[in-house]
């Protein structure tokens, strides 16, 4: 490893992509401008526009069976560039080009959906999440193509835009298409790095039971005055709900929530210690005066191979200006949980619906619903596809990559596994501090730039297994 | 009591108000239609124009000194009528014009600003509280003018813009005004009757202290995936703190809460049990399944003679369509404490903020502020002017009324009773079922009507004193 040297074809299609390095984050930009906000029915419009752009640019690449393929939601682009022929690998390149909410009244210094650049980054809702890492791909096959008018491998991009709302689609859209989809390998750009020498390929994710919590009391909202004292305030109750899904040691009160969690051991634990977090790290990173959790695992235990509980919104009553003497005639919340291997997101969701119920007081109406689920992921990390990511990043990026456990959640990697039975390798090219989810999302250009040629090298790697 | 009968004079103008019902109702209709919120800046202009109408009706009917008073905040509307001379008691009428906030996502049927009669009732924001009550008086005093050309007293209004915001400015405005507000008594409609056959006379008032919890933990959310786990989330923290406020026998958990509270005598719990309210009238009311409290008193002591603490309204991280994975970086609460003689709003304020900054975890950072305060009131019942009152109703309205304590708050009534030690008479037209400060509030038109009529012989009953 570090040693081979890349080809002349490699190196023309890395000094393409640093020639034409403008132009692709002019296109970049044209991406991030779409609000493609999967989540909020509003948008639909957007997404779809999203994908129709995708799948121009696709054809404008001279990709073939270029389509905006119809799911039960938002639609999943499609291309691929087979002309490497049936004696060298296929390579599925999946991404997402859907994004979570944002606006300014969040905290955004620029309009989210109005890229700006500042300090070698772009400032955009998507822009590493996943719009910037997606587009790395495509970038890279492009200057192949423009090069050689080849690639080492075949490629095909499954590209879906249901990511943020937990993939509900794509499983069966998969288990309709194995024959188009079919590949050796599949490589998602999806995840982080903790520094920009130290590249990161994930080998494990966390999953999710995504759900929502609804106390309702009174019919209608009451007047305070009227009925303050005699009547159940549901944002009361669902306080005392809340309340008890948790112990005082920071661990989930909710009973068999831990139970098949498989425990860590010791060479685990050594290798999730070679990225340890500090609490002056989270302080830094996130502004909190102090951190929290169960103290029984470190700060990237806690993260990463252990599951979490929170709360991702709460709501009840008046929020807007002034004082408003109301008792709210509904709460609600939602919850989601990060599972690891082998909790399965169905018994969690079932396990959480049946504890809330038990305790839900007699004087407020509860119900709980599922939102979302995703499995978790854990892919073994010496297969030889591996392997080729390491040396993909010790030519590509300059720098040899660890091993890492994502705390978040990519819902398609867990099917990739079971239904196709190919290896999923996550090179992330964003940065931990990248802000995805949160206000001022930005991704660097530095970074997006030496992905492209990461991804370059990566397609010959593969190409020589 | 009960025996006299109506002059001619009080006959004639009970007269004119049945024959001028339907243009009564038109006009009150009118005054539905303006938008009035006090607790929202974006309605300032509609708060001054619904005081400029109230102007411009009372030049109509004749007042003096008709004028739109300027204060820190929303004008104070004032007109008097004192042609009935220096040897006739003065009377003060005090009511708001201002409104609580109303969207039809609430839960409303018909549009909350556009006035509906159905079933003869008035469906409007503002039809019972406190717009219905307050034209009352004017249309009592116009009745007595047209006909008689004269009323049997001297009468004043004052008619504020900012009840609903606790009346931060009213105090400060009838201390520089004493003179010119200076009456034997003061009357208000603003509370109600459980049914329209038995009409109350309110004697006591719960005062407020209103406060806002802003629990703070990262500098913007965080994707949970990457920090579920290690960071505090705030929206846990508020619902930890606010779990801390009460006891598991509902009654509330700060520190001194209680110290000032004037224990119920046995004869005032006997004149309590007259309104007693039942478990099954509340749950008819309501829809709650179960009522709630502190079980040591009645329904009705919990809701008029002892103090409550609710939580108005709560807010954090995401609420819209769809799942968002985040930690959010705030979540907040507003609540409220009704109080009881003779709990100091301010001193409950400190006991809150102390208590709520005792509790609060370390990992993150909780700041409270007071929005409002109201001093509670209590107003003996054997003054000349509250029996005054009771004939008012056997004579005006067909029905002996009954005194009762109000679980709601008029900021006023303690500052009337302090500031110009004058007797405060709280005659309430609306039913208990009228639904003010929810949706589908709505006010009975024939008890606007008895309303007026019960008014008009109480300017009588008053000259009479």
């Amino acid at each position: 490893m570090g040693e081979r040297i890349v080809t002349q074809t490699t190196d023309s299609a890395r000094q393409y992509s640093r020639a034409h390095a403008e132009d692709f984050q002019e296109q970049l930009f044209e991406m991030l401008r779409i609000p493609s906000l999967s989540g909020d029915p509003a948008h639909a419009g957007d997404v779809r526009r999203m994908a129709e752009w995708l799948a121009a640019h696709m054809r404008g690449l001279g990709l073939d069976k270029v389509a905006v393929m119809p799911t039960a939601g938002h639609p999943v682009v499609y291309g691929e560039w087979m002309g490497a022929g049936p004696g060298k690998p296929t390579v599925l390149v999946y991404g997402h080009y859907d994004v979570v909410p944002a606006a300014m009244e969040d905290g955004w210094k620029t309009p989210p959906f109005e890229p700006v650049v500042k300090d070698g980054k772009v400032y955009a809702r998507g822009a590493t999440d996943d719009k910037g890492q997606l587009f790395i791909h495509l970038k890279a096959l492009e200057s192949f193509l423009k090069t050689a008018g080849r690639a080492p491998v075949n490629v095909k991009f499954l590209i879906e835009g249901e990511e943020e709302v937990s993939s509900p689609n794509l499983r069966p859209f998969i288990e309709e298409n194995l024959d188009l989809l079919k590949a050796d390998v599949c490589v998602i750009s999806d995840s982080s790095m903790r520094v920009m020498e130290e590249p990161a390929i994930t080998h494990s994710l966390r999953g999710m039971t995504y759900i929502e919590i609804e106390v309702s009391g009174p019919r209608e909202d009451l007047h305070s005055g009227f009925y303050g004292g005699v009547v159940h305030n549901p944002a009361l109750a669902l306080v005392e709900i809340l309340g008890k899904l948790y112990k005082p040691d920071h661990t989930v009160a909710v009973p068999g929530f831990y139970d098949e969690v498989v425990a860590l051991t010791q060479d685990e634990r050594e290798m999730i210690a070679k990225t340890a977090l500090s609490e002056q790290q989270i302080k830094e990173a996130t502004g909190v005066p102090a951190v929290w959790g169960d103290a029984r695992y470190t700060i990237r235990e806690r993260v990463s191979a252990r599951p979490a509980l929170d709360i991702n919104g709460m709501w009840s009553g008046w929020s807007g200006p002034g004082p408003k003497t109301i008792i709210p005639s509904r709460a609600g919340a939602k919850l989601s949980s990060r599972l690891v291997a082998n909790q399965d997101p169905h018994v969690i969701y079932k396990q959480l619906k049946r504890y809330i119920e038990s305790v839900a007081p007699p004087t407020v109406s509860v119900s709980v619903r599922l939102l979302t689920t995703c499995e978790p992921a854990l892919v073994p990390f010496d297969l030889p596809e591996m392997q080729a990511a390491t040396s993909a990043y010790e030519k590509g990026w300059g720098a040899t990559p660890v091993f890492t456990r994502g705390g978040g959640s990519i819902a398609v990697v867990a099917d990739f596994i079971k239904l196709m039975d190919i290896p999923v390798v996550m090179m992330g090219y964003g940065l931990d501090t990248d802000g995805l989810h949160a206000p001022n999302e930005h991704f660097s250009l530095e970074m997006f730039q030496r992905g492209i040629e990461t991804a370059i090298v990566y397609l010959e790697e593969l190409a020589q297994l």
